[in-house]
């Protein structure tokens, strides 16, 4: 058993916990015993296509402790059925959800003691595929390593919101039609470090993905997004882009616009979110952003994601100047405020929901 | 020692020789000490970043033995320029080439025997380098290991050439503007194998790669492609779409350009190649082949590549019709042919040229 640090040393992704959960698959045999044992290195052969072809996919989810010590994961059935989705995008083989969902649970349970008891703390969850056949032919593997790793987290603002500044990359694409920007793959990622690290050299915390001449908005860093703009009869327009094939179907930009839309609709009462609410899927230009800023309609603008759940932006760097976003005194906005706060409720079990899946009483 | 398989056995890429060449990397020590070992799986943890965000690249060169049992690398100064230009691309480490190239001639020089005395057969190099951070944020990795494996190859056509026929990918695409078409990375590769699987179940042998509403031929499968057209004035004009950041710069690609440009140019004569040759690199459309196939203006179409060196294609699906290509009684085409020939030729040896690079005596 390893040591376990202190919380407030935690840093996303650095420590992981004692066990990990190993289920081998091939082409001809199927889907191995799944495993659950020491958390150890991987032996590979080098040809392993997953190092030659980047054939691998991934998810990230967290497990909640709450009050009373009762553990469980946040909405894990969308991750079992994305993850399925990004498998037939790269021919790796599909699964059984609830099957390696039980599995997940067994593992959480195992290691349940490293979710840290302070609040805001939470256990993350990684379930990864890859390719690992050992012959470098560019084909369907005929062998394949499902592995889950978990490591203990903590709040990404431990101190407070902190709105972010963003850089709307104009050089480097995220996503492009007939690719795989809807997948969870790992191909999205390591081509977007390069865009992320110019960001920085500039000044700014993450960048913003644009796509195409009009400069679509599509993404933040790893994040989904999300903009408000006030409406000519005062009431607010909570906008995202719509799932055209370049957006990863967010679980927390799902979860976002299901609580906004049960609000607007008065199916459910969202405590403090403005009543005059549309929820829009439709595209948005950096035009309409900037033209937005300077004539005072910009309401804020936010990231959406696992890790973060909600990342308030307070500027765009675009095309040499800075668009300006307006924040709260705590750095949200009235939009993200009272959905922040009905998601954290949800997901560490404060609120009542049946997106709440109990994994250890 | 593993025993060697007879040539006539050999599938590409399923056989890797008795040692691989590995060199490991770190952010604040650098590259460490190149270590020529037995041939053994990697151990790695399960959360380097390979297996999470894809952070891979890599080369393939062959090394040739002539009659005289003289080893030589073909052209191996642009793999190693090549390899550093990916690892930019997605935040790898870079590295002195002509270091590194010394490190793969002792491999080489090591498992030499192993590569097969038939004529055709070669040794097919693979350096490969992964980001081996064990920490699962996004960022430039802070380890890395670059590691380089062999394997025996027999002739991509023992029984002579084959043409193929290529299915035109319209749902799915390889690159676009602002992404990583034009670098050798793992990323490139797992999206490719549905839209190759499904050319497949509709009876083609590989997919051809389109770029927008235009259809720009791109690539074909994993190789550069070539189209020849007749001229209004009897000549030949040799066409391989530019280097506009969506086409991998092949070192096939490029020395098929040299040596059509040098006999353009009367600098050099290659036999049987026809001399009112113009050569092109520009963009090319379905719609200007489709017409150039009914006018009786389209001479041959083919990939070039490592592996197959040339690949003559002699239909292409498209939209639902077949647009069809000619060949020679032997499957190639009057320029493809003359141009093998002296390609291979220097490869093997048997012609002179600087660019082989002498191995082993």
């Amino acid at each position: 058993m390893k040591t376990h640090p202190p919380a407030n040393t935690l840093q996303f992704g650095h420590t992981f916990t004692d066990h990990m959960l190993t289920i081998p698959w091939n082409l001809f045999t199927g889907w191995g015993p799944p495993k659950i044992g020491p958390y150890a290195p991987l032996a590979l052969e080098p040809s392993s296509t997953v190092f030659h072809y980047a054939q691998t996919l991934f998810e990230g989810m967290k497990a909640y402790r709450d009050k009373e010590g009762k553990v469980s994961l946040f909405r894990p059935d969308m991750n079992m059925k994305r993850m399925n989705n990004s498998a037939k995008r790269i021919a790796l083989p599909t699964f059984n959800g609830d099957a390696l969902l039980e599995c997940i649970k067994e593992l959480v349970r195992l290691d349940k003691d490293w979710i840290p008891k302070e609040p805001g703390y939470s256990l993350y969850v990684r379930p990864t595929l890859i390719g690992t056949q050992t012959t470098i032919g560019v084909s369907p593997p005929a062998d394949a390593l499902l592995f889950v790793i978990c490591c203990p987290v903590g709040p990404y603002y431990p101190k407070g919101f902190k709105p972010v500044a963003l850089y709307g990359t104009t050089e480097y694409i995220r996503a492009a039609p007939g690719g795989t920007g809807a997948f969870k793959l790992g191909v999205n990622y390591a081509p977007g470090v390069v865009a992320q690290r110019e960001a920085a050299k500039l000044g700014y915390v993450q960048n913003l993905w644009l796509h195409g001449p009009e400069h679509y908005l599509t993404e933040v860093g790893t994040m989904n997004m999300f903009v408000v703009f006030k409406q000519p009869d005062g009431g607010l327009e909570l906008v995202t882009p719509p799932l055209d094939g370049m957006i990863l179907p967010g679980v927390t930009r799902d979860s976002v616009l299901a609580l906004a839309r049960s609000h607007a609709s008065h199916t459910q009462h969202i405590p403090n979110l403005p009543s005059n609410l549309t929820v829009s899927e439709r595209p948005v230009t950096m035009a309409e952003v900037k033209a937005a800023s300077t004539e005072g309609r910009l309401v804020e603008l936010f990231g959406a994601g696992t890790a973060a759940v909600i990342s308030p932006v307070d500027r765009i760097g675009y095309m040499g100047e800075d668009v300006l976003i307006p924040t709260g005194e705590d750095g949200m906005g009235p939009v993200s405020r009272p959905i922040w706060k009905e998601l954290v409720g949800r997901q560490t079990g404060a609120i009542k929901s049946e997106w709440s899946v109990t994994v250890s009483e």
